[in-house]
């Protein structure tokens, strides 16, 4: 594949090898660099107990922006529960990779996700940090995201260009997560490089702004990994003057980045552990954007709605149900569901409809639900997948 | 089957009939009855979109307890969603069963449970009511049992013995669900008769404080019901001081009612839908109760862990991911997780096992995970059941 995504801003280049962590003898190690320390914003999980590489993370970028000339991440292990041994090794990927970038250590973020619990290979690491950075600029984009998948039977990439102040920018993203996903405020691991010219603040302004309504909508099984984390960095090669928290046109970029984002939400949604189709559940008519978040996330992580679609089966009692246990204010008598473009539901009861075209609608790849909760004018629309029997022999069969 | 349960206490009949409801021709009524107007308990499920019967049941004791001569239940339906239409069926059923027995229709609580959205078939349950009626008495109690379930696979019921100010007394009860259970404040379908004198007032203030720690700690699938519900009947036949809310006795009465109530929720979990084996969280250290009850039941719905446990793996990580996840307090240096009695995780960092032994302890009908969380005296046990590819398959494959 020649596909460029991720170095098609000007200012980055990237690499994915193969350095052995991986039973399956696949890519596990990426590396993207961009040319000098630039601008660059962070968010990492909300989980409470969180991996070596997430703390590095952090103490890298304490604000959640600042300038970063690297990532390195492997996949095959996540060093998570690794203890003062892990914090270490996590330590040493970032410091061989500032040294062949001649860079800061603190320069270099790192990621590690796979199986919780064990350590690092460090031997094979090491080696692999160093044949990446030699591929830098020589293996095509398509190599770095199969370096980050785990799970994930589908390279995920999206990219879009725009006008700031003149000028052309390119805004470009890949991302990884198949399973554990229930993102809160990050993401499994995400990667967006631009060549847009955004101050630090400002980058860390548009990152926070827009994962809420993207990653943050996606839940594929409500479980929130101990690694998730999305880094954005802004290169300025494109040369438009420098957007700041108070620029006019930083509204334009967030809309950029959004729609990145977006795009890689859905596509991680559909690509879910054992998923056969997208599901987007938009709710609309909410008390408040709150609550509209919380009652389309229950029906997003409803194992019975899952279930139904799956089996394309129009079973809209489960979706009222999943509505009606949320925390969000749902009244049966406000209430309107519609599959695809068909009322389902209206009024507190049932409406009469061709059962066999929702059935065929639900059987497609990409199944929209709506709920109109009549109730105010919050929205908000989540993205999960059907559960299904593979999801099961996926995470059963799976062994630590 | 001989086995008594329903009717052990002394003062109350049952049946369990055929009305054709079920296509499986299966039974589907059943009708429990107290010889008199009985001090009654009732608590029904906590999601805004209930059915007609719930309302029904709200309506007869809208204070929670009260004074009721019978409970009419049918499956196959739950009717639930059904509008004005539903609740003047809801309402025939209580006035026919209260012309039968010469009672109020105010006095005769309904429960229906199965399929959501469609209306119940009246002429069929008009003529049930009439022959479980005339059945009175003359089935034994697992024809009762039978009539109520739906996608269980077992027969689930529990009764005790104990004094109470020098009398015996018998407490009984059978229950229903397997599938979209993750009650709050109630629970699937349960009835629970004792031969005890309470007054009405005691007898709530029983089952609303035994029902958080029983029937409350059981998640199949985090899905809560529109249908739920619980009632507690006490006949009096035991001749002892009627119990109120003052008596000495009312801890020793909870205590037993808390018994039954726990080995029903038990035998819930363990026939979750697709279930093979029960899994019991069991959660201390806590900082609050509260905390306890909100970090067992984050691992209990985790879908990674229930597959897990279902294959057998000992995945500590995924264990230690769904506690971190949790809104509850959680540090995972000061943790300690033990699967059976082996300790997996402590101290921040997975601990030296025997995996293969784990693993085997893993296969048995029942296991148990231990959480300390390292922070306070809150505990909590919640109870659930492995996740298998069987429930997809019940849960997909059912058509609405």
């Amino acid at each position: 594949m020649s596909e460029r995504h991720i170095t098609l801003p000007e200012g980055f280049t990237a690499a994915g090898v193969t350095a052995g962590i991986k039973a399956s003898g696949k890519r596990d190690l990426a590396l993207i660099a961009a040319d000098k320390p630039v601008p660059t914003a962070l968010v990492t999980t909300t989980n409470q107990v969180v991996g070596a590489p997430v703390i590095w993370c952090r103490r890298a970028l304490p604000r959640g922006y600042g300038e970063i000339r690297a990532v390195v991440v492997n996949s095959g292990c996540s060093n998570v529960c690794t203890g003062d041994a892990g914090l270490r090794d996590a330590r040493e990927m970032a410091g061989r990779v500032a040294e062949k970038l001649s860079c800061d250590p603190q320069q270099v973020l790192v990621c590690s996700t796979g199986v919780i619990g064990q350590r690092l290979p460090m031997d094979l690491i090491r080696k692999g940090i160093d044949q990446a950075a030699l591929s830098l600029g020589r293996e095509d984009d398509s190599a770095v995201v199969q370096a980050i998948m785990t799970t994930d039977t589908r390279e995920k990439s999206a990219k879009i260009t725009g006008k700031l102040g003149g000028k052309e920018v390119t805004v470009a993203g890949i991302i990884k997560g198949a399973g554990m996903i229930a993102p809160s405020l990050a993401t499994m691991l995400c990667y967006v490089t631009t060549d847009a010219a955004v101050s630090p603040a400002a980058l860390g302004k548009v990152l926070t702004g827009t994962i809420d309504g993207t990653l943050n909508a996606v839940t594929i099984d409500s479980d929130t990994s101990t690694s998730d984390t999305t880094v954005l960095m802004a290169g300025g090669a494109a040369g438009n003057k420098t957007i700041t928290g108070n620029s006019a046109e930083l509204g334009k970029f967030a809309e950029l980045v959004g729609k990145v984002l977006e795009s890689l939400a859905r596509q991680m949604a559909a690509d879910g552990e054992g998923a056969t189709r997208l599901i987007e559940i938009a709710v609309s008519g909410a008390k408040s954007p709150d609550d509209a978040r919380l009652a389309a996330k229950s029906v997003a992580d409803s194992p019975l709605v899952k279930c139904a679609v799956h089996g394309a089966d129009p079973n809209w009692g489960r979706i009222v149900m999943a509505l009606g246990k949320s925390p969000a204010k749902v009244v049966g008598e406000k209430l309107t569901v519609k599959i695809g473009g068909t009322t389902v539901f209206a009024r507190g009861m049932g409406r009469r409809f061709d059962a066999s075209a929702v059935a065929e609608y639900l059987a497609r790849p990409e199944v929209q639900i709506h709920c109109d909760l009549g109730l105010g004018k919050g929205r908000y629309t989540a993205y999960t997948c059907d559960l299904s029997r593979q999801y099961v022999t996926i995470n059963a069969d799976y062994h630590t």
